[in-house]
């Protein structure tokens, strides 16, 4: 399956360590790459590429000024568009119809998302019905989408798991 | 299963979103509390406080000055102590382990988490061995912990689950 992230409406300072977030999660659950939209950063984009090179993977970041002319492009490639919002349908009830698709834009909001984005996506799905993070939503979807499947990032750091202490090996 | 998560080093106002993001998944995924060291955040407070008057729920929020005395304490009073970090066991592997525990402190880092808390710990877990997000890594393990609980908030604001659209309820 392949995964595009969307990141709405990135704003500095307020969303520098949030959008962060989101894309070391993507990262880390799977994703292939993100797209922001908002305020241009290339501090956001500095500190994802810092943690590709030292940690593997080959997951990118980038950035698009339009996301509505992006999501249509996307969806003209055949990606199946995710919009994560606490307004949605539980992804419990979706999850199944959602692993049949091999394209898949997740797009996550920040304050306030146009209502566009609810018309293009094809679902509109929450992580509970409660306010909480767009962290936690990205990280439990890609976590069930992907649910067995180990990523082998091959990067020049990496973890022993350990049951009491850090050990960081350097290729 | 009582549930409290231990938010470690808040500082201001770096982490003024993200330990937010932290206090609103421990809620929405069913701890009962979170208790945060590092600086006093009276607004961090206030936030929390706000969205449980609104939207529900028996969850709170306090400040700990000393956490390696308040984890003793947890520890004395029957807590099994879960600290989540990337060098940490999967989650995967000790799972089943952690359901036979009836109260849990989940503590979760900033960024230099003291020597002492991975002695202290019953269980050092990690949710991948990758950089990513302690938002995220607190709502899987809460997700999978309480999976199938379903929790009435019961609050004066609720969502009614849209495939298109927003719908608010209040009472």
């Amino acid at each position: 399956m392949e995964i595009i992230v969307l990141r709405l409406g990135h704003r500095l300072p307020r969303d520098e360590r949030i959008s962060t977030h989101v894309a070391l999660v993507a990262r880390a659950f799977g994703a292939n790459s993100i797209i922001y939209s908002g305020q241009h950063d290339s501090g956001l984009e500095a500190s994802v590429k810092k943690i590709c090179e030292n940690w593997g993977g080959l997951f990118h970041i980038s950035y698009e000024r339009n996301p509505l002319t992006f999501i249509k492009k996307m969806k003209d490639t055949g990606f199946t568009v995710l919009h994560l919002t606490m307004y949605g349908i539980s992804l419990s009830d979706k999850l199944n119809a959602l692993k049949l698709h091999k394209k898949l834009l997740i797009i996550v909001g920040s304050e306030q998302v146009p209502r566009d984005i609810y018309e293009f996506a094809d679902f509109n799905i929450s992580i509970t019905n409660q306010p909480h993070s767009e962290v936690a939503a990205l990280a439990i979807t890609l976590d069930r989408l992907n649910k067995g499947k180990k990523i082998d990032f091959r990067g020049k750091l990496s973890i022993k798991p350990s049951a009491r202490g850090k050990v960081l090996e350097k290729k």
